[in-house]
């Protein structure tokens, strides 16, 4: 099966009402005046990082990414599992996982370490506590709500080329957890750009059943020269959201497009109709 | 870095006070007058189910090891998220996934699907909510205590070397879901056997910093001609617990030895001091 296959299966067991269908990055689990927020990701050697790459910013990076779904509905972190694949640089992978811990705040609850052959694949559940209810879904987007994002797309790119000052970037991510609280309350939907802006973008439109009409000169891109591929490439982990048109944001963040009534494409980038996901962005499968 | 190495590193890490050490096998997670059992375990291709196995079958394990856990604090499932590598046979996997949810009563919550080289590593998040507080540990065992097992073990053995009517010992496990939910009031001490009876009674014995006397001829075994075995295969997923030893117990279960001040050695098998890790069971890494 594909992922696509895959996941229909998937949809089609018994889920949690809380699963959202499997249509949104997180889980959303309330119990008594309690609200938690619950994501599980995986990175692969060889699909996710490279045989080579520092295991530090590969424990950071796996920290971040679910961090990253957290912040896209303004959950604050209570912790984390981690499920490990015993393997070279452990001790790089521990520093790696210190620091992230820490800067993000979000103490270890558990996991598993085993042994395995091959390739490693590493998973982390994060566990987060709502800020605010109801918790952000990627199906809320109104006609007539004014599209943002809260940074250039495009620089996990350069770095995963290897430009120095985009490094970061592509290494060690931030999730924009701060940005994701301050916004919870008054976006009408929200996700974190993780496999392309207009990859995720599509996925917000037919989640919202809704069109989003994208101005390419207003998106930030970390390379203006090459547009094309700072709004398909992943990794960049910020924030797209969609709001009244007036709101008055409690972050800076730049305005890209509006949402309309779904017209024949879900998405457009100035005049061009955009809807073959096999176009858009990175696909795992 | 070895599995005891890498975890004693996770230890010195920011956890979570529910974390417990990661001397348990689960996270306990209070919010405001809920408490989560969090626990996460993952599954091999080559360590844990061999490359022709029904995925079907793991599926269902996956699912039960993790429930088990649950099992053992006395918890009931909330839900489940699956980290899942795309890969052969995911039909049948789903078919597995399918009944096991429906037989625990554990509905899919969320997780990652991805692609990935080599062998498969499969992981499951298993969340439950706890029925009594406080919710059992592993370290509570008193001295005076009855010890008891809620089932034979070595059946699962059995099954694995293709005894027929042990094959679904092994290969479909049942959590003692019931029975920890039953036992858990009153318990001082409780864990599931997973790898092996004497490597987890001699972990019981370390966290409460007691010896438990083992009386080999009241352990109920599969195969009592190869009871050396039994009690050291793992698999079988009974709960080990400690309790008053008048305690009147709501479930059948098998007295098989006292708990007494900590002596020379941390397991007492009859007369013969048992302390050595390395000859009790079944360790990954």
């Amino acid at each position: 099966m594909n992922e696509p296959d895959f996941i229909a299966a998937l949809r089609a067991l018994p889920l949690h009402p809380g699963a959202r269908g499997l249509m949104d990055d997180c889980a959303v689990l309330t119990l008594g005046t309690e609200t938690l927020v619950i994501t599980h990701d995986m990175m692969a050697e060889g699909t996710h990082f490279r045989p080579d790459a520092d295991m530090a910013d590969v424990a950071w990076k796996l920290v971040a990414t679910n961090l990253s779904d957290l912040a896209a509905k303004g959950a604050e972190p209570v912790g984390v599992l981690l499920g490990h694949i015993l393997g070279r640089d452990d001790a790089r992978f521990i520093e790696g996982l210190r620091e992230a811990l820490a800067a993000f705040d979000a103490p270890l609850l558990g996991g598993d370490t085993i042994a395995a052959a091959g390739p490693r694949a590493l998973g982390l559940t994060a566990i987060g506590r709502a800020t605010h209810k109801p918790v952000p879904e990627r199906s809320g987007a109104q006609v007539g709500d004014g599209v943002w994002l809260t940074g250039p797309v495009g620089r996990a790119m350069l770095g995963f080329e290897g430009v120095p000052e985009h490094r970061a970037a592509f290494n060690r991510p931030s999730p924009r957890l701060t940005e994701g609280r301050a916004l919870a309350p008054l976006v009408s939907a929200m996700m974190d750009v993780s496999d392309g802006l207009l990859l995720d973008a599509l996925r917000m439109a037919e989640a919202s059943g809704v069109t989003l009409a994208l101005d390419p000169q207003a998106i930030p891109v970390a390379d203006a020269k090459r547009l094309d591929q700072c709004i398909r490439w992943g990794d960049d982990y910020e924030l797209l959201f969609t709001a009244p048109a007036a709101a008055a944001l409690p972050v800076p963040a730049h305005r890209i497009g509006t949402v309309s009534a779904r017209g024949p494409a879900p998405l457009l980038l100035g005049e061009t109709p955009l809807g073959d996901p096999a176009t858009l962005g990175y696909r795992h499968g």
